[in-house]
């Protein structure tokens, strides 16, 4: 079994009105020196494979196919070091 | 001025019905070797302040108050190198 993060963010330039907005709350709340948000979506994934290398292809096709918008959005994989399951 | 990503993810025993779903859904796609799918927020937040500690602390506060549910979510700051902002 390996497990993966996924670091899906919007690509450079595009619009984030959930960034704006968190941003507006945010000051609202006194925080006014907050100057950027940007928010995306983080994703653990366990995955059974016969190696991290075959595990990492799926993954990146998984993100490909629809874990990320390829037209809005960019990725980031990571092989997070796994806790052996018990049982 | 200092960058920090922020992960937001659901806390341990905590039910993750859009992770199911996720999971479902790669399964659909024919990517039956995915076990467990956990989904979370990432955030990056720049922040004007004297010092990264300083920073740091007022980004615990934020997500105290606003960008984490302290009932489910539990949250983990990093501090990202900065690159300096032309202008």
């Amino acid at each position: 079994m390996f497990k993966f993060k996924i670091f899906v963010t919007l690509k450079e330039g595009v619009l984030d009105p959930q960034g704006q907005a968190v941003k507006q709350s945010l000051h609202a709340l006194s925080y006014q020196e907050v100057k950027e948000v940007r928010i995306g979506k983080y994703l653990e994934l366990e995955v059974e494979a016969e190696n991290p290398e075959a595990a990492r292809e799926r993954v990146k096709q998984m993100c490909d196919k629809l874990l990320a918008n390829p037209v809005i959005e960019e990725y980031r994989i990571e092989q997070a070091d796994f806790e052996p399951v018990e049982g």
